[in-house]
């Protein structure tokens, strides 16, 4: 019960008292990247392996750093390369080097999963490998541990999952047909049809063409078709759309000067300034097409995508080779927010990897415009430290009510709960931090828990279709 | 009596005591805006809502965050847009929307006002906003409540105001005649007329040379007419001057140099790059007026002024809509310090909107170079956890004796002492734990209390008249 | 016993326990600047002011920021300047400003040592700096006390020091001739023959030549002058290289490039572009050779050397005018480890000045590619609060066993056992509060912090020789 809390006698009592009207309200999970298809089908979960280690780059990269590659750990190749395929070799690797994640979320999230979802209490070492790995399979294959079992289990109340705008949403529509389309909706995440330099951009151009039955050779007609795909994800339950650019700039281009550098893109070409152009402004268009169909824009910018040119050539993108770099905000963001920052129909939730602009930029850019929200603490800052800085940099500028309460942004459905459970008492912790240090009444503090936890969340997002 | 300290039991103990050694002590409020009119005049305040929600920028940017425009709480327009008046209606948005508030300074703030100088125990909220607006309006018209009664209640002992070279200094005269000469002092701020940039640049620089009957047509005029104005300044109390630059940028040009980008800006031919230069620049000459006239020069840069174009355009200048962004001290200030840095007779007090600086660039600084102080930590990192990361990050590389104590910035007189108490008290839980930490004596933890709260800043901005 | 521990009584006591675990291993320096001959003379060390003031730049730059000039604390001067040459005289000096330490990890240092090598319990004052001073000169003057003696009584199991590859090595020479070769090691240290913007640099590579009967009038002849310095060095001991570069910039030339580029420096001709360029590339040769000699490569970027330059003018190099400035290891580091980042013959380790890059770029780097580790925070960030932020920064993303151990970076011979126990006590602290919050446990603490002391620093550094 004291999980997480401070130690501190005085914090930790008022911590469990605030945790208590959070603990129990449904998950909301606005922002995340797990396969609709796995709830579609509610097909049973492959092993163990292919749960908690294949899939999750926190945990394939941190074994990685330590020498031992990504190929010995499951994660397919795509140069041909050969992979290792035996469940049980790859959880033992596990096991093995289970003390590399000490002081880690991953490790704390994968044992409440294993405690919580899956009953299992001993402590994961090389001579447990075994017996944990078989323990586990034998409940995957029970009906109780599939896919819907779980979300009705987990206490989700909606889920959101990622498409691009090419994704034709059948697992959505059978999800829909299930009656499960309240539960499971999708969001609309077109970077792959907005950057340039993004190899094969000008064939996912046409293929969007040829799926809205558009003219996409001009840059009205490109605009016309990514409208169209928005209105089929809002029909599919979509309330936001989410952008991860290199940078956090915008650009406000006349119509002219953006068909410019879409037809310079179509024709390849495009240099480094003209993607950075097209991209920026194509935020601006997105910010426009959003104070129509109401869409909340997730930015999250500040990646340097597929740094670790090894990995990302033989095992290729979104396995754990990105790295966060420093992000200007202020600049960045300017041209957009002078143009709609004070539009009441548009919603930005703003994430970052760059802690610095917490106080510098974050909270007070949030603290002022209408428009903006800022987005829990994202990939490497989702931690117990990185929630608590989180809440201790940005609440003095921009308070709890510019921000959006969390997002797991994950792709292990079963870490769900957990990661939520995380940030629940994290800010228990710090709320409680408040009360004892008398800067905020326990009744007004227990108000603001269930807020951040479930509350909030649901209206920034529209989730409660305001 | 514990509000803010630490709740471990053995720091709290700890800086209870401190706290005493420091509570009492007399206010010196080195920087601020506070109208010199309100204490010349002493007249009383009018309303709560203008007296805490109108010309507040903390409060006003918040609520608009939230989609209450500046005009519905009475922020004066400039473009003849309605802007609602009646303070009533004002302090109920206020009230309707104080849980918006809650873990920011603001709120802490205006609660200890409440509490501690009109005697108000109620908490805010909408049931409560009409009771207490009536109990403050009715102290508001009390004697006791007038500006000079609660400066000697307040326990100021000097407070400094700011003023550009352009003001006639006709409120400090009126003070100076009325005995409170020593009392309220001004500061001299330039910016106005050292930012080509700055609209009106060119009438202004006439005007200081109508004021001070100097040619201003030439540079050095221009440098007369300005030295003119400091001793003025000088002899209506000002120990210091203040610079509010985008940027740290120096540069040490030759008389030559100058005289062209001056001449060019007077001209209106001045690129944004000219503007830096001369502004950088400018720095330099005014750290060698300083030499002449012992004014102590306090450094503010790094804060995009005006980023939200729309409250800009609405509302004008400094109501909230500025920006800080990433700064760079490391190279800005070395010309300025290569020149001056070791010169007995200069001392510069620099402040920061970027902590990332506070350890990798502030710190170091003033731990070597003799002429530079820290500031207090400013606007939005003027707070609990601001205040507390400051001396976690800058001690130990700048130790306590190379800040400069505690300015409350404020244009809200009313929370001059709430403000310093809250500074007060986070030193106090700072040092209490240096102290259960077992890393300082507790009698030495004393004597850099009271060094912090009164002595330093007393010297440190000469108002020892050292 | 409690020294440095967090005061809440849960963390208190669990760190106490965990110190037990770490107290007395051996001390492992693997990196640092005391000078060999030190320990190859075995003379004794001078008065107390010339063992703990005049050669400590902490020291001697605080004393500067507050008016007391290097020159009057007895720094040797260059130009010619007078210098104070009494070392009482000093010492009062030291004593009577002993107020500007506290809460620097200065003041811990020395009373740590006063009192746990010199046996001082009076505290440093102007009326005890007499006493104190004749007392340590007392000790100073006893076989006890001589460098060989206090180096066993410290318990240092290897001390690496740092040299160029211009250094003949005779002191390290010295030490093998009476046993203590395995002690006391070398570190190859090539920044002054690799930047050719420091004066003298083809002065310096003409002086590699002749030390190596090599033609370095060309690149290769110059790579192989480096190699065979490498050769001796590795005999001598050495089991890492150092690189204290501006900035973190690594390139790949291919041969004929950096030929060009080394022409032109030789010629003179170089402009600061090419410098860097140089710098970077050679960063990657040296990588090179270590996956043929297996030295271990630091990397010290981001510090802008001799940013005071009247204190460079006046008193050289080192003696404490250098700053820290931004750093950026994202875009910097990646042509080194897209070359050779996954090679296991490759090992860096990298250190900081900017702890902005903790969770945005080190540990993310650090928890990705295999050859990474990160050094302990470093110079200003050697602290109580700068190795506990550390830990709270990187440890998520890295976990502990990316992260290299602690190096105390001195030359201040008798502060190194004091530097190590406040090590050794912050990470007890930080590793109590994982355990107090649940989320680590106990008997995993008590591992970590062992290795973290002592197993992880050796197997690192390649001082196991494996």
């Amino acid at each position: 019960m004291t999980h997480l809390f401070p130690s501190d006698p005085a914090q930790r009592q008022i911590a469990g008292e605030l945790y208590r009207h959070a603990r129990d309200l449904p998950l909301i999970s606005p922002h995340g990247h797990v396969d609709p298809a796995l709830l579609a089908d509610d097909t049973p979960f492959p092993d163990p392996a292919r749960l908690f280690v294949v899939p999750d780059h926190y945990v394939t990269r941190m074994l990685a750093s330590q020498g031992i590659p990504q190929s010995r750990l499951g994660v397919p190749s795509i140069d041909g390369s050969p992979v290792e395929t035996d469940g049980r070799a790859i959880w033992r690797l596990l096991a093995e080097n289970w003390h590399l994640f000490r002081g880690t979320p991953s490790r704390l999230w994968t044992e409440k999963v294993f405690r919580e979802v899956f009953g299992v209490e001993k402590r994961l070492r090389r001579e447990t490998a075994d017996a944990i790995y078989d323990e586990i399979s034998d409940k995957l294959r029970q009906a109780d541990y599939r896919p819907r079992a779980l979300f009705t289990r987990f206490n989700i109340e909606v889920l959101a999952t990622t498409e691009s705008p090419l994704d034709e949403l059948t697992a959505h529509a059978k999800l829909a047909a299930d009656g499960w389309g309240d539960r499971v909706i999708t969001t609309f995440r077109p970077d792959n049809l907005v950057d340039p330099e993004w190899p094969g951009w000008a064939d996912r151009v046409a293929a969007l063409g040829a799926l809205t039955g558009t003219d996409v050779g001009t840059y009205a007609g490109f605009l016309n078709a990514l409208r169209a795909r928005r209105e089929l994800f809002v029909a599919a339950g979509a309330t936001s759309s989410d952008h991860g650019h290199p940078t956090a700039a915008t650009l406000v281009l006349d119509d002219g000067e953006a068909a410019v550098l879409y037809r310079k893109a179509l024709g390849g070409g495009t240099d480094a300034r003209d993607a950075e152009a097209f991209r920026a402004h194509m935020l601006t268009e997105f910010a426009r097409m959003s104070l129509d169909d109401g869409l909340v824009m997730q930015l999250h910018p500040g990646s340097v995508r597929n740094h670790d040119g090894a990995l990302h050539r033989r095992h290729g993108r979104d396995v754990g080779g990105d790295i966060p770099s420093a992000t200007d905000y202020v600049h960045g963001l300017r041209p957009l927010l002078d143009a709609y920052g004070h539009d009441p129909r548009l919603r930005i939730v703003l994430y970052t990897l760059d802690e610095t602009t917490f106080t510098r930029e974050l909270a007070p850019l949030a603290g002022g415009y209408p428009a903006l929200y800022l987005g829990a603490p994202w990939w490497f800052l989702d931690s117990p430290e990185g929630l608590r800085r989180f809440r201790e940099a940005v609440t003095e500028s921009a308070g709890f009510y510019n921000t959006a309460g969390f997002a797991d942004d994950t792709r292990a459905f079963c870490s769900i709960p957990a990661r939520h459970d995380v940030a629940r008492r994290i800010d228990a912790g710090f709320l409680a931090r408040l009360v004892a240090e008398d800067r905020l009444p326990l009744d007004e503090a227990a108000e603001t828990i269930a807020d951040l936890a479930y509350h909030l969340p649901k209206r920034v997002f529209r989730l409660d279709r305001s």
